[in-house]
């Protein structure tokens, strides 16, 4: 298999196949192994209904152990399936740890329908099948896909104080929930050698990237995050300079933002990649929120799919944040155009703002006049098909 | 004119007009009349972007007067229209008691487009017409209406301890902004004579009612709803038996509650209300955390389009609600049907559940097991038709 995305950096190895779970045949299963084990970060799923696979990685994380493998099934989410459900993944771990030994703990992932058991007859066949039959499998990106539409991955390597590093990524949208295709699924892999330091900024890179998107503000019960990082480089983030701290830093942060943003672009019916970037807010709690409210906003998302500079819908998104605002204080721009400034509509060229709100990435700003807060969101339109997708009889 | 809805009351007259602001001829200018001045109770829209003549009824709310008249005009919001919107507003309530000469205060609403200045020339003229030409007005009803498909409206009489009391009300939709047709407007009138203490009871009767509804979760910048009570009937509520209080209580809540569920039947591109129905949560706070979260999700709004029964989406926006929640003890019905219990699915009758999904009124109801705590919510759908309203380039 090539080496690329999450298997670009040195010590990763991913693959998958396809074992029956999906009824189109397509690739459901799939393993992500980093040898040596990974110290991972993870962010999972704030929803209150947790798929079993979801409890059993938070267990994982909070054990602190590191980790030799991931297996991942597509076709079937494994939520709400209460004991049973849990007990299935238990069994998939044991199935593992007897097919592969691994050298580090074992996660597991699941993303799919809803409310169904998983077929475990058909993933212990798919094991056996993944592990004697390495050769001939697919990538390992297949295997998580859903409803989406494109593969969705990233990579890169940075010279750091003249050492080779690499960052490699895949994700499955947000193109949630068809029939029940719930969740986000995204994994990060790198060579150089991180400790528990890094929590901190894996967690802010979190809200700034995967927690800063939405398709239809709804919440997964599968939604999980990890970045792995095994150290095969020989290079220990710790000894890095601080300017090559930064640029990995930076890095890291890209390769989950370009993962985020297409996971925008294939929203279900997107027609839009819509950038909302808020300023001059009072704190960044506040921006945030005017983001997701403009983001979240059925008249902002159906606006911008007829490509109407619609600054009244945006204004009230805003103002029922709860953020602090004060409206005479405003300044509102489309795709770069200033509409709004201290309360009141601009003049400008209508022909020219509605030739740009044509394009397939369009921006809205909002500069909020009261400090000096800022925040970054990206949403998608709301289009006739997202109702098409979602109002079909599941069958 | 027909003594009806909001002038079925005694001491209440009401009428309205076209005077050009509208461009389809459409009326758009009303007057409601209370004599004796009435106490008034009202609930303005929270959002911190909020139109002139809202800004305008809290001093006067604030203010604790009596209020006579007020002046509707739909076609144009003066929203977003700064210190002129402002003048604007006190400039129509000058010319009004010129006009008028009214024995209490006066309140101003307006509901339209956002970010135009009120034409004030129209409203002066058709202020002197609606104070000449009473005769030749039509119904009030008419003037607050914007993208209304139907008249929202209500009353009943009581024999309260043997005398005749009167409620009426008249409410335009939330088949919000078309182009940019902002806000619900309700205004209820009753005969009997009520003081500030009924206030909790209204707040609390508007939380139930006018707050537990959303067509798409946007807050105008022009919500409005106002109770007049006069004390035309002779009769004090204070002086009332108690159980001819709550008689009277339950009226008030049913004619407002009937009120705000035709504005749902009524949102835009809507096909069917869906009431929502939580039970034994852990607090009222968590109740109606829940019911939002469900009623505001884009993808159990498509699916109830879809007639599905799709309680994986149900679950999930439950479970993103932030509420107290545990998987194993919900139990979810669709119409009637319990679909799931203890965290699992059950077997029902498939067929018999997609039919009663297709009805024009359909329920889901959750029951939480945690408690003893309820909320009613009410939804409409997510159709074809309300991306198409809402997408078309303002024009």
């Amino acid at each position: 298999l090539a080496q690329n995305d999450v298997t670009f950096p040195k010590g990763f190895r991913a693959w998958g196949l396809a074992c029956g779970i999906k009824k189109n045949g397509k690739p459901d299963l799939g393993v992500l192994i980093s040898e040596p084990p990974a110290i991972i970060f993870g962010a999972l799923t704030r929803n209150a209904v947790k798929a079993a696979p979801v409890i059993y990685c938070q267990s994982v994380l909070d054990s602190g152990k590191r980790v030799s493998h991931i297996i991942v099934n597509s076709g079937n989410a494994n939520a709400c399936t209460g004991d049973r459900g849990y007990a299935d993944v238990l069994a998939e771990v044991a199935l593992l740890e007897q097919l592969a030994k691994p050298s580090g703990a074992v996660m597991v992932s699941s993303t799919g329908v809803i409310g169904e058991y998983l077929p475990m007859e058909k993933i212990r066949l798919g094991l056996g099948r993944l592990f004697s039959e390495e050769s001939q499998s697919g990538p390992f990106i297949g295997a998580i896909m859903t409803t989406d539409t494109f593969e969705k991955k990233a990579q890169a390597s940075f010279l750091l104080d003249g050492k080779e590093v690499r960052i490699g990524g895949v994700a499955k949208g947000a193109g949630m929930i068809r029939p029940d295709m719930a969740t986000m699924l995204a994994y990060i892999t790198t060579d150089l050698a991180l400790d528990d330091r890094y929590r901190t900024l894996f967690l802010e890179n979190v809200q700034k990237t995967f927690n800063s998107i939405s398709v239809d503000g709804d919440m997964s019960t599968n939604d999980t995050v990890l970045v792995l990082a095994n150290g095969a480089s020989g290079i220990r983030y710790a000894d890095l300079s601080k300017s090559a701290q930064l640029e990995f830093d930076l890095g890291l942060r890209t390769i989950m933002q370009d993962l985020a943003k297409n996971i925008i672009r294939d929203g279900e019916g997107a027609t839009k990649l819509v950038t909302i970037e808020v300023t001059g807010a009072a704190s960044a709690e506040d921006a945030k929120a005017v983001c997701r409210s403009i983001a979240n906003s059925p008249l902002v998302k159906t606006a911008f799919f007829g490509g109407d500079a619609n600054w009244g819908r945006v204004l009230a998104a805003a103002g029922s944040s709860g953020a602090k605002l004060i409206p005479s204080r405003l300044v509102l721009e489309f795709c770069g155009v200033t509409v709004l400034e201290n309360g009141g509509a601009t003049t400008y060229d209508e022909k020219d703002l509605a030739e740009r709100m044509k394009a397939k990435d369009v921006s809205v700003k909002v500069e909020m006049g009261l400090g000096s807060a800022t925040w970054t969101y990206w949403t998608c339109d709301l289009s006739y098909d997202y109702v098409k997708i979602n109002a079909d009889y599941r069958s």
